[in-house]
């Protein structure tokens, strides 16, 4: 745990709800790192920021923050939209990046990040694909590469939101990118990761609208499913809703030519069971954050420490990998849209 | 499925709830046998033997049953307390005999039975421990057979029924033997089955009333566990309870040197799983009737086939078995109300 | 159980694997049957049908059971290219019809048998699509009809086999349909079901050759995944497999506004966990023969029943039902074969 | 999270297994706390301490740690017979006490502690039961609690651990106790806490050795079953194995008048399930360390957490508890030896 290295000294950017997350996991619970900045443009999360952390300098502006020799790395948790420029001008500054997805809802802004990034080899600059980190998503890519399955064929993958009877999610729809790359965008990744990273070919989606009309206006669905055919045979097959009613059920299951394996099947919120008149069950997790508490845990662990040790590999999904994510993601939108196949 | 012999021709005794199960299968789904003739003091009972079952004989008394020649078997689904004299009768007749359990809640009584039975060697009597004919105990059984779980040394195993706001147990409490002599007993059965036969030498049991205060003055409870040693430091725990909230949850585990099996632990419905508000969820099985319906038709069927081929060793549990399930029942009972250890 | 009207007597063509469990049942287990006829070529069938079967008259030739006046109805077990013109002769010798599934791989002999059908208003004509009289699946019906999920919108279904090193199914790969046609439509026929019976739009199919690559020249795939888009924004996702590890997993989920359901996610081969070194499992039925077992002999019960109450809406799938399962299924290995999106 | 008060000073003493993984988390996991100091006897621990630790004073001697004023805390995970008389110095010089369990195996010296620490009321003196702080066991506290199950009566609770066949626990038979005081005393203190703390008015227990013989010299056992019954007709049953294939499966149930709970049922290593030849299977949690890891978290978060806000009610299992657990531990192992039940 002790090492004798200096600590990452890391600046958070955006202190919503998931940016407090990563900032407390950064402050508290990550060896090696320091949580020595926060920027936030409104004043109630520098609020926050002050009572809840230990003593990081607060900047209401990234520039300054860049500007600030003290930090080594930020960490960018803000709207989509930002993230391409803000990713550019942070490695310009020097400064290592981890990056909440996605990289870019826009293929050519994906591309641009990485010329840039080209130029930077010795930063790290890893985009937050934390199901990677989850440890059952680790367990099964350890026990696929170990060959417990033979040669893995096919990923089904899902996530799947309770439903939000406020319609966050609608409001939001001008902005998400519609369902299949706010949501199933991690499954690409997931099934891309455990496959091998092969690359598709050809992408097939369909949609419908089950409680929450508003999305129409955008083009959007509530519940997508889609297919997506990799090189070499390889296939996944999605699904992406926002109106479940048990809970945030987001799991996996990738099928090999010697066996298969479930990644979080039930999503069980503890180890509890309740019997009662209704028979016997379990609660589950509301939404990703609980599900996947460990998971961000985990991610932040493995960028510091990859930091620290220079081995880049290590660090979880690269920009290449968030690139790929996207251009599959803007493939199944637009097979939403014309109600025909897709060639990438 | 054919055979060349004749049909085993068996006269049903008691046409109640369970009785009439019995008889449908009897009559409908037991290669080998036909029911001929049925018997109950009770009009409406009879009445429901014209309608429901193939031109079976009638009966009202019991003494005429055991006279009709063309009857080759009785199958006894009659009140307990009057298992013991109609076995003893059924033999004297020359028929072969099925029971339901218990053989005698009386210990003396059951070693009469097994004198007298002692004399018709060339007759098969059986009592219904129907747990041994459920296809997964039976599987349970056989993989201990194979070695599977190395030498198993102890049996956890409970019958708990869904609470009955009506509190038809407690009117029978008083001939009900206790909850130990009225449930308990299949667990001891499924103990001794599945260890081997061991003999038991000491029992202890506790109990609790948990809903029914009308069961006090029988020295009854709702709820009772035990412990019950056998020679070869193998043991048992079982659990018996009437007030369960979610269903008729009748499970056993065995455990060896090498592993474990379990037999019903969640007892779901059916193959259906409920996702909604609440988590998710199966419904259980409610009763015996459903969780045991494949048991009682395996029962029968290996009754008749054992008549028809001699083989006696199959048909089931023995009166020697049903004599040792009564005598640990008691002891349990001794125990409960002792609150003392009962060697044996 | 008893009844007063007479049996319907059947004569069942085909004793082939299948046909035999079928015979077996129609003799042994449907009340208000009489197996009076059996036919088939091979001589070794006829000479099973003699000695498991309660003396029935053996033909070799369909043409004569036809002629037989005392058959009521045929069952018919035979290969899938004869289905369509043993259907039509039967109704011609004014017999009722129950046949396996497929109606017919060509829509146009479906569409032929439909319109031969419809000169029969009398007679009982139905295709054996056994899963709507599983329990389980029958209890998920019951609880859409009953509106526990709200609107049902989105029905995953997969019909997948146990890997079978022998290959049957590549040699029988000429006449099969292709997986399809030979699986899926089980699952097409389960979605409409449960769906409400929707009119299927368009549909998008992929697959990929796991381990048999003699099906290549079929143009067939072991592994086969498609979407289908219905009317009113109803949805359907397939999953076809010749190749798993564990067992024959045949299940199914249905998604609605309200929550979901799911049907045999676990296909558990009975109630018995095992605990040893490797963990806590369960084994998986190994086959559809063991999986449905209780549904070939519900689907018999209900034709029989219905026949002789008349109620020809009972009987289970309609030929219409099966002219449209055919109608998605030969879209299905279109969109496979010409990697685009086939609009119905 | 950030707290203006002063941290709290704690000192690790004994640095085995389970000490490293308390200082690590008192280390780097707890906020308000400090880990100051670390004592041990050994070299070896203490050389890991020094690397491991951030800048810990170190200690041979338990007293020159006492003497150490800049301690406020001591954490005591050292030999059992080692707990009493360490927890009465460390009061003595005026320091917070967490020690590991048991509090003694002798009934006298935890008298001694108890009376002891009666002088000591504004110190924090708890005992390590990390079940309690499991976040599971913690929800169905909760729902109990809550009235979810109505009035809980029954606790079914076991301690089983995989199976050594180093044999550590024979070698150490001479000084564990027995099974019952070693691995029982959690679900004695589980069934207590869940069930109100009730009274324990009389016990029996039985043991196997299934494997281990060079247990018998000890009058130990490597497989125990109890019955303990609490006043008010409250019980509980409990299991302790030593020779699991599978696993540490550690689980409890406690069952109401209107519900039941099970906590772990299924020991999961995670949220993986592997399909193969064998069926459908999980891991099991190797040990109790992998098992209660985040307990041992919570656990710690609450002590500090207690002293620092002076509620010491929520501090975990007292001495008081500690103390009960011992005594009807003790009883069970007095059962076990004498075939009587013993009434306390």
């Amino acid at each position: 745990m002790k090492t004798a290295i200096a600590p990452l000294r890391i600046g958070v950017v955006g202190l919503g709800r998931l940016g407090k997350r990563h900032a407390e996991n950064l402050a508290y619970r990550v060896p090696g790192a320091a949580l020595v900045a926060a920027c936030s443009p409104l004043e109630d999360e520098l609020c926050w920021a002050r009572d809840a952390l230990p003593e990081p300098r607060l900047y209401r502006d990234y520039a300054e923050l860049l500007a600030d020799a003290g930090v080594d790395a930020v960490w960018l948790v803000t709207p989509s939209s930002l993230h391409a420029q803000q990713i550019v001008d942070a490695l310009r500054a020097g400064k290592h990046v981890f990056c909440e997805k996605p990289l870019s809802l826009d293929l050519a802004e994906c591309e641009r990040v990485l010329a840039e990034a080209a130029r930077y080899p010795h930063l790290q600059a890893t985009i937050g694909f934390m199901r990677r980190f989850d440890p059952s998503y680790k367990d099964a890519f350890d026990r696929i590469a170990a060959g417990q399955i033979g040669r893995p064929f096919l990923v089904r993958s899902q996530t799947t939101d309770k439903n939000d009877t406020d319609g966050f999610f609608v409001r939001f729809a001008a902005s998400s990118g519609g369902i299949f790359l706010d949501c199933t965008v991690h499954d690409i990744d997931v099934a891309r990761w455990l496959l091998g990273k092969p690359r598709a070919t050809r992408v097939f989606a369909a949609g419908a609208v089950a409680l929450h009309d508003g999305l129409r206006e955008f083009g959007d669905v509530d519940n997508g499913v889609a297919i997506c055919e990799f090189e070499g045979g390889k296939l996944a097959m999605f699904y992406a809703s926002r109106t479940q009613a048990h809970g945030n059920d987001t799991h996996s299951e990738v099928i090999g030519t010697a066996g298969a394996l479930t990644i979080g099947r039930n999503p069980r919120a503890n180890r509890v069971e309740i019997y009662d008149a209704s028979g016997i069950r379990n609660e589950c997790t509301p939404n990703f954050f609980e599900r996947f508490e460990e998971a961000f845990l985990h991610e932040a662990r493995t960028f510091v420490a990859a930091v620290q040790s220079g081995a880049a590999a290590q660090a979880g999904a690269t920009l290449a990998d968030a690139l790929e994510a996207t251009r599959i993601g803007v493939a199944l939108r637009q097979s939403l849209q014309s109600g025909q196949a897709v060639t990438l």
